[in-house]
């Protein structure tokens, strides 16, 4: 149930749509010869502009981040736990902005959007889209909200990996870059579990060589397999030991019925309800993008060189149970900024949940972030 | 190539097919009629038949343990690592017996099998199977071939848990009971990454229900996905990132062209081999029979009761870098056998390779085995 009185809700919002009729030349050097994004406000922007947050969304998120569209939601924004009056991302100090990603399913243009060029939907054949690209668009986004620099970038995940990407591509614009369950580049395990889920989409017959739309089909199967592999990766073990177990859902085997263990029946309930509402190409998409995330690259690797640049100060955060981007991982980020001699705090959180613990209330997880962000209001007076 | 003149090879060897005319009922209360089961030997039985050392394989194994078939044959059997003379488990002084497990696909009973019942083959109707019956069928070879007792059982991965489950349900046919790799049951995260696998097939078109012999189809897209969850779960990620870190198989993004890590290239390459190969109907029956296995059930969960009356001793050995069957799960092992208070001797080793390492090279796992099996056979004189 909505609980629209609540003090800490944003309470109901509404996506607006910002229009880009101009060409966007993406980093695989593919246009778009126009592009719309979509995105959400909670709070209100100071006079100067100075107190915006933008937030960005992890593999299959959206900008509905926080509050409700409707009093009869059953579910608020993927973080609402964190954005609101007096929490963590506080929105009666902080104007905060959430977009979906250009390539997204939810509104921004995406592979379901038609192609002015062919007059079908773009499908397989959009453009890949980089962390890069998305930083290039949101800043796009902030030029039409008057925003100039953004007192925070923040994210977890993937998310994430944009606020580090927006902290060394455009250096004026960002004054804190909040890094929370990332990593500077995926590994070898990483991307192998992406092509796992996107195989599993691609061998779906329904995909059409991802010209389903056009069939009339939806590859439900495959896209539910992905999102199982997904959901494996974001829990812990133990978390899952805690909440499920080896719990029957039903059968017996010593009387020849089948067995079904609880674990099982909730993760085809996650990947079935997720093939409801997720678009497949934008799956694909966001994964590549995971994939080729690594923004050493361009400096031969360098980490603490592609950081050189960077004025933006860091608060780098990781979860104890993480097994999908570990605290390890986020010690290479904090590490490389130390080398690079730039201002950086982190804390790894004891949490059960896994990679999904960012998204979880938590204590010390919020504690450390609003604290961090009410330093980042206080010294703006 | 094959080096028939190694030292230290059984080299070519000839699986032989025992025969079972009787009825076998099953734990799930279904009765085969009759049933073959296909085995090797390695090294030559004793006069009192105290020898003998059987072999129980791992999800994807079957009999060919060890040696070669022919000559021109590319690859030795799957642990040909550990069998032979004077390798760990020693053909000059144990006869070893490896056989393929009792709805395999590699010439024993299976659901490739005709069922006489029907004419055809069973295919996803050949009975639920449990470790405890692989057990039951495996002690009806022992029987065969005169013997009454093991001096010792073996296994890695689901291979330990025949080896354990053989130390509880036959205490008088046992000696040493040697678990790698294990563990006492599966966690929740283990039966999720399994149902993962059985869904990929499962949603395979070419599966329809079990009856692709009957279609002349294989779910191919779905085993290669299946295999490419597991081996994933079986490789480190430490392991995967030495082996094939983020290097680039084909394509640059920059130039537009799809990108392809040798991470995939890798994946795809086992995926595609292994659904060459092996049966998707067995696949399923295996991975079921991992799921099922908890031999403290029938004890009201305490594995200590359930090993009440063990008489064999043990050895139990884990890998540092396995993930899937980690060395705290080999440690429930050996703090039951303890508080039960049998004879065990336990080892973590250090290893890269994930839950892979039963299956490798490594020279303290080496040390461990051999020695220990070594002791086993001076013991005899």
């Amino acid at each position: 149930m909505v609980r629209l009185t609540d003090a800490d809700s944003v309470g109901l919002v509404e996506p607006r749509v910002a229009h880009f009729d101009q060409p966007f030349t993406l980093q695989c050097r593919e246009t778009l010869p126009r592009f719309d994004l979509t995105y959400e406000t909670y709070g209100e922007l100071n006079a100067d502009k100075s107190n915006a947050v933008l937030v960005c969304h992890a593999l299959s998120g959206d900008h509905h981040a926080a509050g409700y569209h409707a009093p009869e939601d059953a579910k608020p924004g993927w973080w609402d736990v964190c954005i609101g009056p007096g929490k963590p991302i506080d929105t009666s100090k902080f104007c905060v902005i959430a977009l979906n990603n250009l390539g997204g399913c939810n509104g921004s243009t995406g592979p379901r959007t038609i192609d002015p060029d062919t007059g079908e939907p773009y499908g397989a054949n959009f453009p890949t889209v980089t962390v890069k690209d998305w930083v290039k668009s949101q800043a796009m986004l902030a030029d039409t909200l008057g925003i100039d620099r953004f007192a925070g970038v923040v994210g977890g995940s993937l998310g994430g990996m944009q606020a580090l990407q927006w902290a060394i591509d455009l250096p004026d614009r960002i004054e804190h870059a909040l890094v929370i369950a990332g990593a500077a580049k995926l590994s070898a395990q990483n991307i192998a579990f992406n092509e796992i889920a996107r195989q599993a989409i691609q061998s779906d017959p329904e995909f059409h060589d991802g010209r389903y739309y056009q069939a009339d089909a939806v590859p439900r199967r495959g896209l539910m397999l992905a999102r199982m592999v997904g959901h494996v990766t974001y829990l812990s073990d133990d978390s899952m030991g805690v909440r499920f177990g080896r719990e029957l859902k039903s059968g017996d085997i010593e009387s020849g019925q089948d067995v079904q263990f609880q674990v099982e029946s909730y993760l085809h309930y996650q990947g079935t309800s997720f093939s409801e509402r997720f678009d497949a190409n934008t799956y694909l998409l966001m994964t590549r993008a995971l994939d080729y995330f690594d923004p050493a690259l361009e400096f031969d690797g360098d980490l603490v060189r592609a950081l050189r640049d960077v004025t933006a100060k860091f608060l780098v955060l990781s979860f104890s149970s993480d097994w999908r981007f570990p605290p390890a991982r986020s010690d290479e980020i904090v590490d490389a900024l130390i080398e690079a001699r730039k201002d950086v705090v982190s804390a790894t959180i004891e949490a059960p949940n896994g990679h999904d613990s960012f998204l979880l209330p938590n204590a010390r997880y919020f504690d450390v972030l609003g604290g961090y962000l009410d330093a980042v209001a206080r010294s703006r007076g």
